[in-house]
């Protein structure tokens, strides 16, 4: 006799995108399928000293148990670095610490969605956010995106009809899209979360990643010019894009009972993020090396999506639509069909791993209504002579 | 309107212990309260060298995003740490590792649970195992123990009548009860797995905290006897207990199957565990020098429980019964009421704490049938003199 599994597993398919992966490892392989960012650029030097700190002036903070909530000098850190941010005021206590932004999504699903739920998030949206939600039971709803974010004409319609437990936004720089919800939207949205008396939910982990000009505030720092939206919005961070996936540090800001229930979840998850990489998180925080780190991989961001922008418009033409991305980690680009070219990216993608170049088709990033013309390139992890090589097969691929 | 939460959130209450935590402040208090090992003896220096290791031979590894399955440097030695405690051919693909076995029971729950699913643990047992798994949906059923580990006839019965999802045993040293099952009883637990087509999941974060000779050899290496019996345990191990709880850094054994449940489920949990503490654990592991750090725990926490055990026979005499723990962190303790002194642990525990010390009663360790005349004290963290001047005032207390 097998074992039987809860009934909720049978809410996720295992990932057409993991099949895809297994072929990276074929040699000489230029890959745009990352969704990570770039190893080399890790200050390992800082982190090294963070963690010497850490253990050195705290040692039984950083290898004790630690608080559900979060290591308190960390704690006071993120709330610094968020009111650095624009959001004015902000207390240690109205945040928790998180195993990486991943885990905030984990129990929002868990504190808030009960089987049959209906939750909003945009088309396309991050993958795992989608099966995060659905192990809970959710019945995830699209939203139409476009180069300027969430189309909240749409968003106010589905809100209307579906009656959401609460609506899930990557307003900046979104993964898969690349897209910036623009300021006047985000004031709307605001507005539609205390009309519709609905929670929203705003992953930034990129919104530090900018390439131009700071992005606008995000929804959060926005709460104080829509009079009671601040406690309809639950926003999650992350170091890791900007300094390290490994340490697994991630916050969520929400209102105090969400927080607590959220906490109380957490107890039961993991008992608490690890504290070794929290104490050491708070270190680096506190010796002021962030700002030159953003400095530095906005920079180094910057140019690989030049680059890719100009060898995309050179090498492909008409054949591919994109809007070129001011910020994050990603083109997200259409397959026009254009000279009776490759419509399909599912099959594009296939081609483009025997010329030597990976990326992910976009059908995976829907909820629902996939749109198998789209796909998603990173330029992350490839500098810009591998870009310009990549793009180059792309083309013949095509 | 306020925000509904998800209905599964109904099956969990506050910690009652929380609020008896909160007291623990109080200046002067001498606290066998805690359930973590004692901070001053975290082998810092050799940690702290680990983590400069790790950093300085594959920063790549330490910092970027890793396999959810765990970091594979780490995995081959916990497989090698496994297999000199007799787990003979473990493979390193056989575990995954999670963060903290707090994370092993999330996903058993998550993988395995479903709404009113029987699952049955030991009556009394790990406090935050009851929460994790009511989260999930799970109907507990208790099973009782004495001082050879749970009773294994009544275990059978129970499997019987409820056909469990699975059951939840720390058969060494268990938390709270201190007791250690027996090697009769572990095979017999083995032979009830096969009968009944019932996974035993075994929870091990103590077994290598032994006083004199060493306990028998886990659940788990035992399978090899009981043919058939292997697929149906998933055992669950943990550096917490005997390294430092804060690297969260735990591990789970299961047949292929399960294992890749849990791992999906994980994938969308926290995506994988710190990789900067998974591969500081790993050159902790690698350099070799946990038998001394075993050997140093083993000898201080055997000296407390020494001191302990023959303060409480001196002080309370027959006021309380107990037997005398082989190892672990814990006393588990009865009010027998003898001499006409309190019985209920909850009343005790009040006044301990008005005489300056702390303890855990046992009522919330039940899933059902609470034994009130029960209470948990632990050795870790006070030195002989302190759970001396300890004792003595329970003694006014009582």
């Amino acid at each position: 006799m097998p074992l039987t599994f809860a009934p909720r597993l049978d809410n996720v398919e295992t990932s057409a995108i993991r099949e895809l992966f297994k072929l990276l490892g074929k040699p000489g392989i230029i890959s745009f399928a990352g969704g990570f960012p770039d190893s080399a650029m890790f200050d390992v030097e800082g982190l090294r000293e963070a963690s010497q700190k850490a253990l050195a002036e705290e040692p039984g903070g950083a290898l004790q148990y630690g608080a559900t909530e979060g290591y308190e000098p960390l704690r006071a850190q993120l709330a610094a670095f968020m009111q650095a941010k624009g959001v004015a005021g902000l207390a240690p206590q109205e945040l928790i610490v998180t195993t990486g932004s991943q885990q905030a999504l984990d129990l929002l699903g868990k504190t808030l969605v009960g089987p049959g739920d209906k939750v909003i998030v945009e088309g396309p949206t991050f993958l795992a956010t989608i099966q995060c939600f659905r192990l809970y039971g959710a019945d995830l709803v699209s939203a139409p995106v476009d180069a300027d974010g969430v189309q909240v004409d749409r968003l106010e319609q589905l809100m209307a009809e579906h009656k959401p437990k609460f609506v899930y936004l990557i307003p900046t720089f979104g993964n898969p899209s690349g897209a910036m919800l623009s300021p006047e939207r985000r004031k709307r949205v605001l507005e539609l979360a205390v009309k519709y008396q609905t929670l929203i939910v705003e992953d930034d982990p990129y919104g530090d990643l900018y390439f131009g000009e700071a992005p606008p505030p995000s929804l959060l720092a926005l709460t104080p010019q829509v009079p009671g939206s601040r406690e309809w919005v639950a926003h999650c961070g992350s170091l890791s894009k900007v300094l390290s996936p490994g340490l697994r540090v991630g916050w969520m800001i929400a209102q105090p009972e969400l927080l607590a229930k959220a906490t109380m979840c957490k107890q039961f998850s993991d008992a608490h993020t690890s504290t070794f990489a929290q104490a050491t998180a708070a270190q680096y925080l506190k010796a002021g090396r962030m700002p030159a780190t953003l400095a530095n991989v906005r920079r180094v961001y910057a140019e690989r999506a030049q680059a890719m922008g100009a060898a995309l418009q050179r090498d492909l033409g008409d054949a591919v639509a994109f809007t070129q991305p001011q910020g994050g980690l990603f083109f997200w680009a259409r397959l026009t069909g254009a000279g009776g070219k490759v419509r399909d990216a599912g099959e594009f993608a296939k081609r483009a791993i025997e010329h030597g170049v990976a990326f992910v088709p976009g059908a995976p990033f829907f909820a629902r209504d996939a749109d198998v013309s789209t796909f998603r390139l990173s330029f992350a992890t490839a500098d810009v002579a591998r870009i310009e090589e990549g793009v180059g097969r792309l083309a013949k691929a095509i």
